[in-house]
């Protein structure tokens, strides 16, 4: 069994949040991460549904500020968040910027050195972390889905869309749908994956989709007021790649609401819900 | 009309977090709070629930983490939530201490020098912000209630117990409920309003309630987990002097549940309730 320490535990909403560390194989490096486990948990398996999180965030931000848990708790679904990035690799620089290195893994996996020795968060999410959640937590594997804000929103629609077999459902809050034509990803994919675009397209949900589309309705949540949707999120850019090939997408702009938890928090019910509704029963 | 400067606002649940900066008179100094206006704040005025936070809190702690604006909006309810006390007022030592000066205001009247030049969170709590309030938002100024969480809600307790014709319902998590018998409240005390005992008697709510019982029942929340229970929190000696007088107290035991926002979360939708019970309709 792989080995795994506890750092913390808290009871809320009858149910249990965890947060722990592990020697990642994937990123040869200490990872954390945060588990949610419903009251429900305590009699039976249960599905699980990641979270993964936007620059800057650690694996608290989500569990301290979303107000998931109690959702969670209702109807019985395990909440796993990882950290977005390896941290105190010994890289150079990896602490420089807020928008690429630590705490901006964007859930890939880095093809360039330094980075590529570290940064493996694709390969950390959508396989190293599932197993060590199955061996270690009363999980029903077969029933996972994916969600995420931001980079994190980005990181859901690409695991998802990459591997449809593993993820029964997926939803993002403000997600970076087209991280190819934005300066975030731009930035992040040439340091991580080099200046060879065809490379990039692997990232990108507006290029995978036309690929393969996705088995089930997308959802989306959009705020009118977030200073980033134009030039850093272009939903329209997923809309329309959805749009030509069929995929069921449902993108709903909220008018008013920023890039912020207090946005996020607002909707968490629908996300929740939309993802129960897939994993449970 | 008193100079208020937004900070910062947030599309939340239909409604609006907003944090908010003034030159207080009670305090002489600046002082910082959050209101949360739910979406029926813009037909009409609403009730009012003031939330005063535990030590080492600022104004954003419970508006990030508590879950309570969802509730709020649910029930039309407007939150205000200082700050725990004034901040850099040029006191030597104000911020040397985590459970003393900044921080950690206690709710009290200081009259002790240096801290009565500035330390005045009872009056500025209890009248200088409800006239605020009443002055720049749309709040209904005879239906307020008030709630807290450790120090804030031995200030809640406090507040209501002395004045019930200001507040028409209250409740706490894990107040310091006999806080001369404590260490935090016997540190605070003795620094705030010096040594003489008799003068700690209007700042403890085991005392109070024995010479004057709320109108309504007390509605007081307490894991039983929190490592502060024994040693500073102390609800048996409220809930002894409750007894002693009649006074209708629902004190509940939270098995396995600690001190934090995890805790508070989890109970957040009753307490709301509590008070939109006998504050709206």
């Amino acid at each position: 069994m792989v080995s795994l320490a506890a750092l913390n535990t808290f009871k809320c909403f009858g149910g249990t949040v965890g947060f722990y560390r592990h020697d990642s194989l994937s990123c040869n490096s200490e990872i954390r991460f945060a588990v949610y486990l419903p009251p429900q948990a305590d009699a039976q398996p249960v599905p699980v549904l990641y979270f993964l999180s936007g620059l800057t965030c650690t694996e608290e931000n989500f569990i301290t500020k979303a107000g998931a848990q109690q959702f969670a708790a209702q109807y019985g679904l395990m909440l796993v968040v990882p950290d977005t990035s390896p941290r105190q690799t010994g890289i150079a620089g990896e602490d420089d910027d807020w928008d690429f290195g630590s705490g901006a893994g964007f859930y890939l996996d880095a093809t360039q050195a330094p980075w590529s020795a570290h940064y493996q968060m694709y390969s950390y999410v959508t396989q190293e972390l599932p197993a060590l959640i199955a061996e270690h937590f009363p999980a029903q594997t077969d029933r996972q889905g994916i969600f995420g804000h931001s980079m994190g929103g980005h990181g859901a629609l690409v695991c998802a869309l990459r591997n449809p077999d593993r993820y029964r459902s997926v939803s993002a809050f403000a997600p970076i749908a087209a991280p190819i034509q934005s300066p975030w990803g731009q930035k992040a994919f040439t340091n991580y994956l080099g200046s060879d675009r065809e490379s990039w397209k692997s990232y990108d949900a507006s290029e995978l989709v036309v690929q393969q589309p996705f088995k089930d309705t997308i959802l989306i949540d959009q705020g009118l007021a977030d200073s980033f949707l134009a030039n850093q999120l272009m939903p329209e850019v997923f809309e329309q790649a959805c749009a030509s090939v069929g995929q069921s997408l449902n993108l709903r702009r909220q008018e008013g609401y920023d890039h912020s938890y207090y946005f996020i928090s607002t909707f968490m019910e629908d996300h929740i819900r939309h993802h129960a509704e897939r994993l449970c029963g």
